[in-house]
């Protein structure tokens, strides 16, 4: 592991074991540099990480301050490494719908970037929070990326596979949503009625590398889903 | 405004410029020190702020590529700087339904975290986006940091009043995003029917400071919104 990555998780560590309140300030960047015993780059590097993860706030002049919202259980639209990060603490469990390897349609391709002869794994998955019908999903994997999934990976969580198994490393993302009415057969599955509200997202993972091997379209739940947008101060 | 910054604009003026595509290699790290005539830190910040945005993705050892999504028209979740930011392209009007200052209620108080004795401006708002309303929207601004606020200000962006007028520097924001169905008279508020569905977000804006000044509850209209979430790789 990166050195500051290693001192942003103790950084952060240390505000939930502390269970510190947003607005509080932390220790002045000249003592960071000594507690932890590093160069000043480090530090720099670790706060950059944990204020593009909104778990601080920079004031220039002033300090470095604890970032924390106080809603759980919301989907946090920023971070991409699937729900079993962000609702870890919920019981997220899934059921396989439909598992197969299929020549990937125009729309799979244009955003896949890839060819009618690169096959692409479809994953269509029921998604529960609870217990309690959270989403559909319907995935496309680059199969030259992801050359292998079951039923058993796809039951979990695929983004843990794809990391830990494949040693994939996971990216940004871009997101599009839409609120829509259900169609029927969306509604079945759902197991809600026609026309209810609902929130459709269209999503798009890349690799670090900037490839991108994930083309994801998900249906929520409105009574069973809520979603969190954390935004950072953008002075350009 | 602080080198980096205008560093950063100019790259990003670059890219438009050129109509760089996602996935476009930029000059080396090197070369932009020396292209630019700045010195090495000016090229970092300005480089985390261009990420940061989701203009650019940096690959260790690799280089600096544009990133760029190819969608238009969509609501941005992460940026905060108002829609007539987001939607430049696009020509957003407001009709003011209500203004007025009043004795903040217990759910507006925990939120801007101000006492009974401060008042807040409240201003409900129906916008419009080419002339198709896309939301309604309910603000309330805390008065001891925007002592005043007329219809004429809130029928163009609040938000560029506050920048340029009242010197204020938009931090930070927390948004939570909810799929409802419309009451009967948010319904008669945006032209639409009675248990259509709607997104409902409630979002906190701060100074960067760390202060909360803006508590606001909005509608969109299905049919006239949509909303893009970009997300950064966050390896922690």
């Amino acid at each position: 592991m990166l050195k500051y990555v290693e001192i942003a998780e103790k950084i952060e560590q240390y505000i939930i074991d502390k269970d510190l309140k947003q607005g509080t300030k932390l220790p002045k960047f000249n003592d960071l540099i000594k507690q932890y015993g590093v160069s000043k780059s480090t530090i720099v590097n670790a706060l950059n990480i944990l204020e593009k993860s909104g778990i601080i706030y920079q004031i220039q002049g002033s300090g470095i301050f604890v970032r924390r919202n106080q809603r759980i259980g919301y989907v946090n639209l920023i971070e991409n490494q699937g729900f079993t990060t962000d609702l870890d603490e919920f019981v997220i469990t899934s059921k396989v719908l439909l598992l197969e390897k299929i020549i990937p349609s125009e729309e799979v391709r244009s955003n896949l970037e890839c060819s009618k002869d690169e096959l692409v794994y479809h994953v269509k998955r029921l998604r529960y929070i609870n217990e309690q019908i959270l989403c559909v999903e319907e995935s496309y994997y680059n199969s030259t990326i992801v050359p292998y999934l079951n039923e058993e990976i796809a039951k979990e969580s695929i983004f843990n596979y794809l990391k830990a198994a494949l040693r994939l490393s996971v990216g940004f993302s871009d997101k599009y949503l839409h609120v829509i009415k259900l169609s029927e057969q969306d509604s079945q599955i759902l197991e809600l009625k026609k026309e209810d509200p609902a929130l459709l997202t269209e999503e798009l993972f890349y690799l670090s590398s900037g490839t991108p091997f994930d083309f994801s379209r998900t249906i929520y739940h409105y009574e069973h889903s809520q979603f969190f947008a954390q935004s950072n101060s953008l002075n350009i």
